[in-house]
């Protein structure tokens, strides 16, 4: 690297089974800015996909009056499911329902400047490990809680893949085997108990019941449990005290120093922050407890924008 | 590191709860040779037991006709429970019944040779993976079977301790969180249900009666079913399906391309692993599964020895 100044932004974007989000990085600190989020409408195909990302990407320039590609180094983005890291492309997502897609290629056609492509748990995960709640951390876990449970790992520095780029799928971690079933197939999967629909699904068996009429969400759960409704506040405390059995398990086999839950259900705080913390240091061990911070996430919804866009900085820094 | 030729031994060291076990190890490959076992005592402390450490490195190399200490360039000892690495301290050993003992140091005086000192199921870890089931794997998981279950990882050929030292606990990782009560206190642990105790405990309650009056062990239950007892037959399976549980976890947050069973419990060969692959396929991302290797350890019994003296070498080679 040359000590020339070259364009002192990248474009984050994390692409989602249900939405598109869009934000411009800076390079010297900061969450991201001009946030724009659209509909992913994945039926319409990835190449169509690509070039709303891409239109987004220049109205979010705009918004930031940053010149577009001029002081836009590139795009780094997020995607669900496994993918080829040297291709950049989407092998199979189920909530995309893209097969084979090279993604990486079709953002750097639409937009005109260069891309990367990352698992979106792994980028949430670099992205609070370099700029959010999990700053210096030698190692880290995010989980990212919603419709499914995802998570990625962050050792010395470096995201860990695993050899066939699926580390890191805490939400189908076991913590009851003969438990409920889950949308993967085998039973007692964190998700099938703490995923958003999963939280909803477990209120409406306990008896919740909103008072005017309404879809019940995760959210709908949360913001209930927050008001004092009783049945939904044990909906929350519960889903807490399993995703406790979850952090522990991670303590046990990786020992890490901190511990990040993004997603719009770790915005329920102590509600459920209280009964993870307790069930923690009832099971894990106390030296490996003590070593560990355990922290909502510092960007709840745009941790995957800023880590996407920090490991496309990190892959100009080192090409592969 | 010079060409010149040093010592071609290490002394490789295993200080278990109930037993000692010495064996020398050759710089170019190979098992432990001359391998003695002896009973820890470790109420006599730890001292006395270094003191008999020392006596079996020496004894061994009489029997194997190596010069000591001249052809012994030192010790690779592994200890169970969390140590202090840098100073080679024992802090705490519920199997020992040692608090903060300088056990390096005191093997050190012992044997008049150097000396380093590793938690024992990383040690077994590195040695399955330098020379032993795992070689070669960028990613290595050890189950260590036994009175309890340890672990042990090693990552991009270096151990995984975490940051106070106590990662790979895999032993306490959750299954089943209104399970079977652990030693840990905490409830659903795979200890509780794999350990040798657990096994045996869980025989005697499916009615498994040996036909001479003799002490239900793991060990005796393993042989029972591989002589057709129905009742420890099925005991085994059970047991490999919760390891099943266990490894897919492990598959999920780590996607390894290696998990090495070792310890006693490993060697009932299909009875066992039978069931504990079909539980894993169940569980496990097919890409991760079709990634991964599940092997019994090349060195059930003496992994430990193997590890613990190649981590000697790493040190010597690269000091910190």
């Amino acid at each position: 690297m040359t000590g020339a100044p070259g364009p002192r932004w990248i474009a984050g974007v994390d692409i989602g089974g249900t939405n598109l989000v869009v934000g411009l990085v800076r390079s010297d600190g900061g969450g991201p800015v001009a946030v724009r989020t659209a509909p992913t409408r994945p039926e319409e195909g990835a190449a169509a996909a690509a070039r709303r990302v891409a239109a987004m990407v220049r109205e979010s320039a705009a918004a930031a009056g940053v010149r577009f590609p001029d002081d836009v180094a590139g795009i780094g983005a997020g995607a669900p499911g496994p993918m080829e890291l040297d291709s950049g492309t989407v092998r199979e997502t189920p909530n995309l329902g893209w097969r084979n897609v090279p993604l990486r290629e079709l953002l750097v056609e639409a937009a005109g400047v260069p891309a990367t492509l990352h698992n979106d748990a792994d980028c949430a995960a670099y992205g609070e490990w370099r700029r959010g709640a999990g700053q210096g951390a030698r190692c880290l876990v995010c989980l990212t809680l919603g419709t499914g449970i995802g998570g990625g790992i962050v050792l010395d520095g470096r995201v860990h893949q695993g050899v066939s780029g699926s580390a890191g799928e805490v939400g189908h971690t076991c913590v009851e085997m003969n438990g409920l079933l889950c949308g993967c197939g085998a039973r007692g999967c964190v998700e099938a108990y703490a995923s958003g629909p999963a939280i909803a699904a477990r209120a409406l068996d306990a008896g919740y019941c909103p008072e005017s009429p309404q879809r019940v969400t995760a959210e709908t759960v949360c913001r209930a449990a927050a008001d004092g409704d009783r049945k939904a506040a044990r909906v929350v405390a519960d889903t807490g005290a399993i995703l406790g059995v979850a952090v522990a398990n991670l303590m046990h086999v990786l020992n890490p120093d901190v511990i990040v839950l993004a997603g719009g259900v770790a915005r329920a705080g102590d509600l459920l922050f209280g009964p993870l913390r307790r069930e923690v240091r009832r099971r894990a061990f106390a030296s490996a407890e003590a070593a560990c911070r355990i922290e909502p996430a510092a960007f709840p919804e745009t941790a995957g924008v800023v880590g996407a866009a920090e490991l496309f900085r990190s892959a100009q820094a080192a090409p592969a």
